[in-house]
């Protein structure tokens, strides 16, 4: 493909993604496809001849749009709001069409150069003291391994890069609340602790991390012979975006000289509003934090910003240093290879870049403060409304709910749950999604998407209470 | 940004992308700029309210493009081909400009099964049994870390995923050559298995994997009671592109019951040559491979293929399954999450099916073709030219070279090498990158870049042939 094919067509893909993104209103939040009903419209094999591009196209229509969940719809209340800002996806657009790789300063120094600067522009936005250096990294799962590996070489001297974690006699143990997320567990059990050194603290009545029994678990943990090593605590759980309190965790993990990190993969975004930043007071204290730029934020995925005041140590931890990446300037400059599990890296920071400038630190200042109104909106209406119930304190997007029918049995509730959201999600009308909270399923209603207005979460909270009609019927 | 605004801007990036390919042999290869040129350029800090467009694009040119470092250019020798081929990257465009996030099945169901398809497209061309599953991760650093935490929870009943390593009386042990890339080494260290219990094996007179001495090692290992866990084999080593011998190194995995990982990160995209299979005979009784597609093939980075006949396996070291991730049809559909260690992912398979689409098999072999003959006529001119030498055989499509000047000291040789490789760099004529061999620098030319002919290769040699002359003077 030639320069100018390139520029014909992308003109034809850039017009795609236009009409798609005006028109996707119209569509079904959810797609309602059956496993197999993509994969069966390809080819089982690909082809020895080149295709055309309109025959590519025609498949794009074809095959996949019907496959695709509209993340960007206004209607989409499911998981986290997972943005795709179109001033962001223009900068990913030149990361693509730069091509090539950063695998040190020489081989792409502007790469290197805009992820330092773009990310200290965001450590000043969500009002992190200059002790924090940052770096992209793809998800928040990706960031916790990173943080509970230096976690695990920490306080060690280094020595167990060399033995591994095999030869110690008194086992680390890792330390988060019982409402962390997923990623945490999966972190622990990749970076070799073990799920027997893994403790999931209970939580007080708002799902916050219980620091009285942290400690406790802690102290017994000692008293057995093993060695606390990291907390994970977080800011805006998952299922109901809880608030750890950090400060008090921090005097936890300074008293056991242990790693803290903190997770504010979704609410990091909120941390641009200085009314916000009680949610992690502490903060200054910790050791590492991840913040999912591509969530909330409205960076298109994957921009996961890992910060540590312990920059040193992480390139300790991840530096590999062979001859064929060795460069005359590596003294004077950043290598981000070691910041993480990857050699290669995609230059990320353009669509952070990109967002930040055309939005202005006002423009997501204002969008999030909105989705924040509105939830509050919908906090109100569920507990004035019989049979309704919050489940959990609204202090950011997320709102929790459980439609409880006059009688209904404990084994009939978590059916009806189930059966109401899983009405909406088939309508198309809009897509929530459920987990379990205290043994039992409730909805989560995750506010945010770009263009959600207190209309969308109006026209959700009618259909909701449709929903719950239907289901009785 | 309004869709409207979109599609004006997009047609802007557009055009300065095609503008940007269509002139990128005008630039000097290597980015000349000094360590903070581009820092110095970008404001301290995040701006409050939101910029136009002109201003971003004006500071693109301004302060990024002297920074980049141009890795498409047709005089691009450098670390491997980093190939962004245009069809690829607007399959990428489609990826950002969609949207949104796979998290499982329901999330994105087109994003699941596109990439099942065009995992197997690829499987097929490099020709893989049909017991081979695919997925893509993003680099074969992380791909060959996953490897390696397959392999370190395999054979154990899964017991290590309770009790990590930590208890364990007899450590696990890994395998490579010493001509492994570096990322084994830094997978190995972050998976817990310590340095202490990693071998580098020494390597035969064409840099390949010494059989014997891995065997003997093993067996010395054994009898030190520790237990031989992994062996990570490679087809194409970086520095010299060797071919470690697979089948006998397979056949030592089966004896010892241990995990084989091939990684073909380079040479793997060569596979779908039939000529070239022979590489990597014996490839069908490994246990995991890696082959980047973001290499020599061309699609856009990052797109490094991991296969395994052991997917269940896989599955059961990286899964979780919380509550807010189930749903109604997990069971029939394949959640992609459990398939690395990134939970969220991007729709990357489209800029894969847009490559092989649009260039078709054939072409895509013609291309690699092209690179491998090119490398036998650089190969055979530097063979036949005094004081030169090609130190590695050229099996692939990289040549490995010295200048050794008449009555040159030792000591003198790599100073030589470094500068008449910094004279070509700083020239702005070509890039190629210098490594280790044998303990004495060497310089790596690695072929095939998208638009590198013959003549680039005829002007490289020209220019090499100057720049030695020059650093006499």
């Amino acid at each position: 493909m030639t320069p100018e094919e390139f520029r014909k067509m992308g003109y034809q893909i850039i017009d795609w993604i236009a009409d798609y993104r005006a028109k996707v209103d119209d569509y079904d939040v959810m797609s309602t496809i059956q496993p197999g009903d993509v994969r069966n419209k390809l080819p089982k094999s690909p082809p020895e001849s080149r295709e055309t591009f309109d025959s590519i196209l025609s498949d794009l229509d074809d095959a996949i749009v019907p496959g695709i969940t509209h993340w960007n719809h206004p209607s989409y209340f499911a998981y986290f709001p997972g943005n795709a800002v179109l001033s962001s996806i223009l900068g990913d657009f030149l990361s693509s069409g730069i091509g090539g790789v950063g695998l040190n300063w020489q081989s792409m120094p502007a790469l290197t150069e805009v992820e330092e600067v773009v990310t200290d522009w965001m450590r000043q936005m969500v009002g992190l003291s200059s002790e924090w250096d940052g770096v992209i990294q793809d998800t928040a799962s990706t960031s916790s391994l990173i943080a509970l590996l230096c976690a695990r070489e920490y306080g060690s001297d280094y020595s167990q890069m060399n033995t591994g974690l095999q030869k110690s006699d008194s086992p680390l143990v890792v330390y988060s609340s019982i409402q962390s997320h997923s990623s945490v567990k999966k972190a622990a059990l990749l970076a070799g602790f073990g799920l027997d050194h893994v403790r999931f603290i209970d939580t007080d009545e708002n799902y916050a991390l219980d620091v009285k029994k942290l400690e406790s678990t802690i102290k017994a943990d000692i008293e057995n012979g093993l060695r606390p090593c990291a907390i994970i605590a977080t800011t805006g759980t998952t299922s109901t975006t809880a608030i750890d309190p950090i400060a008090d965790i921090a005097t936890i993990a300074e008293t056991y000289d242990m790693w803290l990190h903190v997770d504010a993969a979704m609410a990091g975004s909120a941390m641009i509003l200085p009314e916000c930043r009680w949610m992690w007071n502490g903060i200054e204290k910790a050791d590492s934090i991840v913040i999912n730029a591509h969530k909330w934020l409205g960076v298109v995925f994957d921009c996961s910003l890992y910060y540590t005041r312990k920059s040193e140590h992480l390139i300790r931890v991840m530096s590999t240093n062979p001859s064929y990446l060795q460069t005359a300037v590596d003294q004077e400059t950043k290598s981000y290879r070691d910041w993480g599990i990857p050699l290669g890296r995609r230059f990320r920071s353009l669509k952070l870049w990109f967002l930040i400038r055309e939005q202005g630190i006002s423009g997501l200042q204002e969008r999030i403060r909105r989705d924040m109104e509105n939830a509050q909106w919908l906090f109100q209406q569920i507990e004035a409304t019989p049979e309704w119930e919050v489940v959990a304190p609204v202090q950011l997007q997320t709102v929790c709910v459980r439609h409880i029918p006059d009688g209904v049995a404990d084994d009939e509730l978590d059916k009806h749950t189930l059966r109401w959201a899983n009405v909406i999600n088939s309508s198309g009308a809009a897509y929530l999604t459920p987990a379990i909270l205290d043994g039992r399923w409730m909805v989560r209603i995750s506010i945010g998407a770009e263009n959600t207005t207190l209309d969308h979460v109006k026209a959700l909270w009618s259909t909701m209470q449709d929903a719950v009609r239907s289901t009785d019927e």
